[in-house]
């Protein structure tokens, strides 16, 4: 099965044992992370829950988001069982079946495990608000961190006790572990999406619009759907997707390692580069620490001491591994690249930054000229990720070969424990500001939750920069390692079966986020029909006598969504292996470099655009262009609204399905020799 | 210079000899497309031209646009003088500079005659709408053929009159005709698209939204520079991005055979292919005839009678010069794709079409689910066009190698008359029926303007189709033509350097269309500040006693909309040069096939959302919904704004791009090997 060259390494039993040491100390900073996970989890769960009303709400989010996620288990789960079958006709069938259900059960167990924590952070955030900016900022980073460092944990371990039994001469089976975290972030991503923005977009519709209540106001029947949407898109979809690029990037590495196949050095050298990434991001978290309006510099600073250290601990490895100094150079532009992403998509989002500015400026001519204004930031935002990536590509490919390109992607994504638990402040804030409206908590813990909201809505954003960067790269490395799967020496774009794939490549990612734009329109109207009814039907809700039937509106997304994400699934599945078998191995490299940079700039114009005219409204909230209810307001009301399924469903999703793509093609690689028609 | 093999053509006087009577055929056909066009001209003028207050509109059109055309040719020419001593520093520069100042000469001349007729075709279309809509109808037709037949034959005659002072192997020069051809189109789809937008949506802004006129009402400041962007965009700048595609096509057709270098035969096919397009287009011309609801089946019918005669004659000319008859496949191929592409716009674009019906229904929940939904559609419309395209250059390769792509390709574009005189008729109805609108003809000649005006923004729409899809088979056949420039066998994706071109291709489409986006939000705001000003200082124009200074409007978007468009130029025309000269020509092959994709799909979302949305609009209108002035119509005119500079400005200029960028890249080819850094 196995198409490596391993020259050096005859001996199974030596390999073994020059091996070992580098799992051990992997399976051990592995171990670490998921106790630093574990700690963060206990003393987060410590902390004061406040009154009855706030468990009330907080129980009420928790439960939708446990029973979204438990039924989206039950689809995934049909999922698994029917390819676990199927890979069964596969050479070395059980061992990439064990892979598999070991990267998918890791990747929901991530998931779920962080937005468990998370949906009983926020209500602790909230409560911590009594205390101060600090106190709540601190629980909620804190509650983030659980999955960050859950993410890593979970992948150093697993790929960790399955490198025991393989060797470098099969460790292709690995990507069954990567495809088994691919496909559950494919769904937890799409799904979540759908989920979020249906019930966001419906919440506001026609509770803001129709109704005229607040943001978060209980009397709306969606409101709870619309929390729950925050934790099962932002914190489950988003920790899956990232804990997908690490787990494939590691695995692209290791892959691309064996295939140079000269020694264990470069093939351990990724899970020591994993490894210090751990300390990085332990070290991390004293300075994700925040008082007052400094919250934002908190967060640069979090990231660059994660950097720092992790580079420190990365030149001691490369130093003492006897690779050239020159090596750092691929680790360097990794770890710049995760940091220069993040502040590019802070530059062109952030509230009160020009290019927001500018979007809220055209507001006042319109919702039209809004979202125009939106559109043509979203396009502008595409070009310095896309330079910086081709730089850091060309950069560690002259300084260490295809070799360090996969080692400038690993150093990238060893900073995954910091940006996820950047990140997952995003939910658990919005959430804790949700609660707080909802039981009319007092002003001034009002202002910190409103504060730390907006910093939030940023974190979401920014972090959304580092995912989509993270997958770009983690799939250009799974190209070359996809190269290697094939024994393919050349992709000749000028052969027109290449072209063909090519083009194929670049339209996928339309193509799956249209269906994915339409299901949140779809389903964001039924919900809008459904608070209508309930509004209708169910007399003292506006006046808060009734309270509403959250649960079914709850209902209506959850079953919705999981009907919505059908046919992308299949789509992301099924393309690379028609295009494989009917066209054949070169033309399915030329989908997948088609499908790559298309999805890259596709993702970031979307998300970018959609957290552009996010800010854009919030900013003329603060009293700008005439401030709240204005005209200039209710178009960029109008802005937000376009942009929600944009920044929050279709853009993260592309992340997913490049990655899906890229693992079944490796994955399928075998099939594809044996019996493509070209 | 020349890089093309000419094994059995060494005779340069023989080679002469046997072509001459090739050259003198194409040679006939253009000057009888040419006559053709005179012709057209001479009947549209000789048409009656209504009343003074009639021509005093059409006037101001008229010298609104010629004004913009003249100014626009300024700028222009300051380039074309630039390049044209940049040029003279290439070997062969004299003979480029030719070549290259004939392209740019003729594909001004296409635009500007056409445009100059269809100015005037307006008032009669206007005035021939009292006797019914079969005479409207004809006359809009008979003006927009005057554009479609200059095109092929300003095209086909520039091409025959060079070729006599060229050979089989310094063949190459011809590009400099193409690259002349694609600098004016790229500045007249942008500078164009710029203005007919902001013009369009600032018109539409102040004048429909806050000073509650209708549409082209006279006492709108901005409603005669609304008009003269129709012109300058749809008519001026379709023109010349057709005539662009269809004398690239032929270039890069030449230059493929010439590189075969196995025989005449081969080089002299497409340019009888092209001439069989000539027959096939003055046949159409009889079909393209309606009386009154069959309108949209009169256009079908043109089509299809073009593609019948011409295939016809296709098939005689193949079998005529001995090809097997396997070579029917890409010319068939081609001949399908152009009557598809039609279709598949029609089905997604077309008012009361299913996707369209569903964005009114959407536009129920606001301008933001109008605007998702219409994204949505315009994201899959992109499906079929690519699958279609993909199919027709496997099949054309299987059938005939990459000659099989060229000819393909020359069989789509050999149906631009047709086309061109379809698209054409899209501004001149509109314009008609701004004429019957601010004159205050009768309602039942408005009744017959406005049908054709609809009508008109079907074909505009669906004609857009076969630009795109044009463009993208042409830049495709150019790709080809630059590997032979470059001698290159290979372009290896899984070279980094080729990789980091495809990622920079991939980009490029988005910066660009940003800027144009950009650049309608803020001219259309300068043309809201400007019709508020007049409004405001003027008094009289809302009650209709004084005239609005028209002129000053004009003025603003002119002046603006050449502004803007230095930067997107000089992006287009500097990005290959750079990419060329810093990282290598196998890195600039894969900017090419990164491009090309990329902006096909990003193009067909764009123009295709835009024109869906625009049609919801108009269904809406029809009284679905609530019908004009219901909150649903509200919403859709959002969606219809965003849309605008989406299908008018950004996605068709991204035609001109693609074409601009092949062009520099073959026509630079001996810079890049000499001088590249890699």
């Amino acid at each position: 099965m196995s198409n490596l060259r391993h020259e050096d390494v005859q001996d199974r039993r030596g390999v073994k044992q020059i091996s070992m040491l580098f799992y051990y100390y992997s399976l051990a900073f592995g171990v670490v992370a998921l106790a630093f996970s574990a700690v963060a989890a206990y003393v987060t769960l410590s902390k004061e829950t406040g009154n009855k009303k706030m468990q009330e709400i907080s129980e009420a989010v928790r439960s939708g988001s446990s029973a979204y996620l438990n039924r989206q288990a039950m689809t995934i789960g049909a999922f698994v069982v029917i390819l676990s079958l199927a890979f069964l006709l596969l050479q070395n069938g059980t061992q990439i079946d064990i892979a598999f259900i070991t990267g998918a059960v890791t990747s929901y167990l991530t998931a779920y495990l962080g937005m468990n924590v998370a949906v009983r952070a926020n209500i602790r955030t909230a409560k911590a608000a009594e205390k101060g900016v600090k106190n709540a900022f601190y629980t909620a980073i804190l509650g983030g961190s659980v999955t960050g460092f859950a993410a890593i944990g979970f992948g150093l371990i697993g790929l960790s006790l399955l490198l025991q039994y393989l060797t470098i001469s099969n460790v292709t089976i690995l990507i069954g572990f990567g495809f088994g975290a691919s496909l559950v972030s494919l769904f937890a991503r799409v799904g979540g999406g759908i989920y979020t923005k249906s019930a966001d977009v419906g919440a506001d519709l026609v509770g803001k619009t129709e109704l005229n209540l607040p943001e978060d106001d209980p009397r709306n029947p969606a409101v709870i759907a619309d929390n729950v949407g925050d934790n099962v898109g932002d914190c489950a979809g988003m920790a899956a997707d990232v804990y997908e690029s690490y787990v494939v990037t590691l695995v692209a590495a290791l892959l691309i390692a064996a295939g140079l196949g000269t020694s264990v050095k470069l093939f351990s050298y990724p899970l020591y580069l994993a490894s210090a990434g751990v300390i990085g991001s332990i070290v991390s978290m004293y300075f994700l620490q925040a008082k007052g309006r400094d919250a934002t510099k908190a967060l640069y600073k979090g990231i660059s001491a994660a950097i720092i250290v992790t580079a420190i601990f990365d030149f001691l490895i490369t130093t003492h591994l006897g690779f050239p100094i020159t090596y750092m150079l691929p680790v360097l532009s990794g770890l710049l690249l995760a940091i220069l992403l993040f502040a590019i998509t802070d530059y062109y989002t952030g509230s009160g930054k020009k290019p927001v500015v500018k979007i809220a400026e055209a507001a006042r001519g319109g919702g039209g000229t809004d979202v125009i204004m939106g559109l043509s930031t979203g396009l502008r935002t595409t070009f310095f990720p896309v330079i910086f990536v081709v730089i850091a590509i060309l950069v560690s490919f002259a300084a260490a070969g295809v070799y360090g390109i996969a080692i400038a992607a690993t150093a990238m994504l060893s900073l995954t424990a910091t940006i996820l638990t950047i990140d997952s402040f995003g939910p658990i804030t919005d959430n804790a500001g949700g609660i707080a409206e909802m039981t009319n908590m007092p002003p001034e813990v009002r202002r910190v939750t409103d504060n730390l909201d907006a910093l939030g809505n940023t974190t979401k954003a920014t972090t959304k920069g580092f995912a989509i960067g993270g997958a770009a790269v983690s799939a250009t490395t799974l190209f070359v390692a996809f190269a290697g799967a094939l024994h393919i020496t050349s992709i000749d774009a000028l052969n027109p079966i290449v072209t063909a794939g090519i083009f194929i490549g670049a339209l996928l990612p339309f193509i799956f986020s249209s269906f994915l734009m339409e299901a949140v329109g779809k389903t964001a109207q039924l919900m809008v029909e459904e608070v209508r009814r309930q509004v209708r039907t169910m007399k003292g809700i506006l006046t808060g006598k009734t309270k509403p039937d959250y649960a079914r509106a709850v209902d209506i997304v959850t079953v919705n969504a999981l009907k919505a994400l059908i046919v992308p699934e299949v789509l992301a599945i099924l393309t690379p292996i028609v295009v494989g078998l009917v066209l054949g191995k070169e033309a399915l490299g030329g989908l997948l470099i088609g499908m790559i940079p298309s999805s890259f700039v596709l993702a970031l114009f979307m998300a970018n655009a959609g957290a552009a005219m996010d800010n854009a409204k919030k900013y003329i909230e603060t009293g700008k262009f005439g401030g709240k209810g204005s005209d200039a307001h209710k178009a960029a009301v109008v802005g937000d609204t376009v942009g929600d399924p944009l920044k929050d469903t279709a853009g993260p999703a592309l992340n997913s399905l490049i990655k899906v793509v890229s693992t079944v093609s490796i994955l399928l690689a075998p099939v594809f020799l044996a019996y493509a028609l070209i």
